[in-house]
């Protein structure tokens, strides 16, 4: 390679962006809000402000019986109480004082051969701004020193349901747990709603996450071409976050779904790979989202492979983008998001039955959760340190049962603070109209010869990441939605997002 | 971008390689060579041919309480047998017929809407070419109406120490396990050594990993500058091999360990992240190797960051390249691992002497273990399905007590049709080095000025997968070793490792 061609080649793959030194002040902060709620509940119940906040992080995983060490990614409470990216670590935080304490694993002579530096505690101390380093081996030791009361020093541990896995989280274990009395209950709804309102510090990470991202999303824009595999467009967007954007880990797995794929909500897993080869006229559906010190971004990008929006796909993707923007302009505070689901179904119903693919009142359309034969997931979801990130069902919220509504990862009136992702989509799913155009309760809604057209069509979805607001919301994503922008940029025209002045008046 | 500039950089990085389709005769293959050893076993041992191999494939993981799911990886054992991609298997082989049967799992309806076509069980019968497949609910059924013999079934279950990590492998388990009667001893040594020696299919995807990482390699070599970080390296050697190979995984987490971090055998962790800035005159030493359809390859390459060798770099290099190749060409069916290790120990140390780092007779060094300080690894491992590949200690076989050697992750005679890697390093480690200068035995051997030059300096390894022949051996990996073939590749010159004769002489 010469140095001109060099150069050129640098240059149309080169990010403005630059990976942002991370203040561990922010995990701080988080320690500090949890402790500001976590004492007002206990001063409210009478209870005495004792004990103290201690969760374990996570472990690194071998494959199986083997050596083979899966590259280790922290547990994300852990993550959003301490930022520690090692393995093995425990963390406390003693409730009366707010003096943080890390617990590090006392590693063996040859770690240093063959793992690196081993780090003395007072680095850990800095680095992670806690009050106290020590080992782990030293916990009881420790806790019991610092503790005040009478009797057994109490753990508040953390258990509760994710509502989005249906799993429990497990508490903390060590070895002499039984010389502490143990609080199940209290921790887990508290940290859990600490984490559903983000910080200043921690909007920062999920902008730059947002950023590196839509920019890789152009840049895939860009390069996609007419016979390559999908997994190419999923290496293509992997390496731009990583190269420019220092992000080793992913939100969730790339789902790079072309053509009837993009009609499969999760596609891109293991069993189904990203592995089909573009064809002209196919649309893409990629949803796909870079995460930067343990903070995700979740964005779908919907536009066709060729780079020119036939008739048809105008039309589907303008419904769903009509409805991603009428989302927008509606969100505040105070709004629930139940029905913000609902207004994007019914933007869609009438945009298909303004294209004749739907017929009769959009009303008695909705009456029969017509909208969910077309968008089976819910409208969105909390995004943070988890790409699904938890608090969607406080206690005593229960999930709808209606189709659609039922798949909703929060029934909740938003606040501002949330940061939640609006992610509308349109899709003709065989299994789902199928029974729906035999129903006698459906079948008369559909232009059977329409849908027809539609079979294999896929499906489109638009997914932003939004900031609730004081008045309304901001859009932290920042790619190419219209018709007319998506073409120019994947002709070779620039995006310069900050430029695209209409974009910003929603 | 315009056309031109595109067509030059997209012409700067593609490869001559694509994925190959790869053949299930392989699985085939490997079923029916488990079989014939089994049954020669069985029947050396007079016992009955009688009952079923049976194996459970791997489960898709999730990130704790989260629904945030890890990319699956099948098994190795299960992946050797079957080749299935998918989580959630059991697989079964009729030890009298040879019948092969996969258990699929029951997809839920709605797995359609989410993840994608619900495939028929003939979908895997025939993708995988067993004889049957059914589905995991059905497993004891289909196995008691196949079964001849009188009382319990019996299976032959996979348990057994891999000697790698030194945890055991975890046989299958399923709801109806207690209608059957279970070997637990049996199948373990017999699948492990199949997997020891490869056959021609097998031989030929290793090879794939290898052309193309050989090639990203070189792709690293051209576009490394001083001034990147060293996860850029990771990230252009992942893309390339995904978009150019279709290599979706990494054998193990790329090593990209520059100046001081040379010195750490396994940087790259989470803890250690491939973060650190390339300097002007330091060395890099990369250790990556992707995986094709289950199969490995590991590399590793070393070389000044700025392109052009130093002195002393020279001389570490040489002394490495000097061992590596005399293993190389001391290779063959018979020869004993342990003294290939002892070679490549000797070789270094001869040339570390001739460099004046070390000094008197190089057979006292290696009476006292001198070898061990500075390269404290062993010599290399089998490689395959897993990166140590397993069988490395067949039973009865004990590892050595020395320093270095008790590092062996096998202590066996080679036989043709091992693929194994080559990897002498030679590395400035202060926790080895400090102790091995001040003891009585060892100190007088180091030229102590020498040593103080070299603090700092890292490490270097130069790392090839070699396959046994029958009269020597074949090196897989295809990358420049040579010092001058080193800098004219990073001068931006060719690289035609088939034209490079000198190498195919070895």
């Amino acid at each position: 390679m010469t140095k001109l061609t060099e150069a050129i080649s640098m240059a149309s793959s080169s990010s403005s962006l630059s990976p942002p030194q991370v203040p561990m002040e922010l995990h701080l902060t988080n320690r500090e809000k949890l402790l500001k709620y976590l004492r007002q509940h206990l001063s409210e119940s009478s209870r005495p402000l004792h004990g103290f906040v201690f969760l374990q992080g996570g472990e690194e995983k071998t494959r199986h019986d083997t050596d083979h060490i899966e590259l280790f990614r922290q547990e994300s409470y852990f993550a959003y109480l301490f930022g520690v990216k090692e393995p093995g670590f425990y963390g406390a935080i003693e409730i009366a004082t707010g003096k943080s304490i890390l617990f590090a694993p006392r590693l063996p002579a040859d770690y240093a051969v063959w793992l690196g530096e081993i780090k003395p505690l007072s680095f850990f101390k800095e680095s992670y701004m806690v009050s106290r380093a020590c080992y782990t081996d030293e916990i009881a030791k420790v806790l019991h020193e610092l503790y005040q009361g009478l009797g057994k020093p109490l753990l508040f541990l953390l258990q509760g349901l994710n509502t989005d896995s249906n799993k429990f989280f497990r508490p903390a274990e060590f070895e002499e747990m039984d010389k502490f009395d143990a609080d199940l209950t209290t921790l887990h709804p508290i940290l859990t709603e600490c984490r559903v309102i983000k910080s200043e510090l921690e909007l920062a990470l999920i902008q730059y996450a947002n950023d590196i991202s839509s920019e890789a999303h152009v840049e895939v824009m860009r390069k996609i071409r007419v016979g390559m595999k999908e997994y190419q467009l999923e290496s293509m967007f992997l390496h731009y976050t990583y190269m420019y954007g220092g992000c080793r880990h992913c939100s969730y797995t790339c789902i790079c779904a072309t053509g009837d794929n993009s009609a499969v909500l999760h596609y891109g897993h293991a069993a189904a790979p990203n592995d089909r080869t573009l064809e002209d006229g196919d649309m893409a559906l990629l949803d796909m989202g870079a995460e930067y010190h343990f903070y995700g971004s979740d964005i779908t990008c919907s536009f066709p492979v060729n780079g020119k929006f036939t008739s048809d796909q105008c039309l589907i993707y303008q419904a769903v983008l009509d409805a991603h923007d009428a989302v927008i302009a509606a969100l505040r505070p105070g709004v629930s998001w139940v029905d913000m689901h609902k207004l994007a179904e019914k933007v869609i119903l009438e945009s298909l039955k303004k294209g004749c693919i739907v017929v009769g009142n959009v009303d008695d359309m909705i009456a029969e959760h017509l909208g969910a034969v077309f968008m089976s997931h819910g409208l969105g979801h909390f995004l943070g340190i988890d790409t699904h990130d938890p608090g969607g069902y406080l206690k005593g919220l229960e999930r709808q049962k209606e189709p659609g509504l039922r798949a909703l990862r929060t029934v909740r009136e938003l606040q501002e603070g949330m940061v939640i992702t609006v992610e509308p989509g349109c899709y003709f799913i065989d299994a789902l109209l199928d029974p729906a155009m035999k129903s006698s309760e459906t079948s008369r809604f559909f232009n059977h010869e329409a849908i027809g057209r539609f079979r294999g069509f896929g499906g489109v979805r638009i997914e932003s990441d939004v900031l609730v607001t004081a008045n309304g919301c901001n859009n932290l994503t920042k790619c190419p939605r219209e018709i007319w922008e998506i073409e120019e940029v994947m002709a070779g025209g620039p995006w310069l997002p900050e430029k695209n002045s209409h974009r910003d008046e929603l």
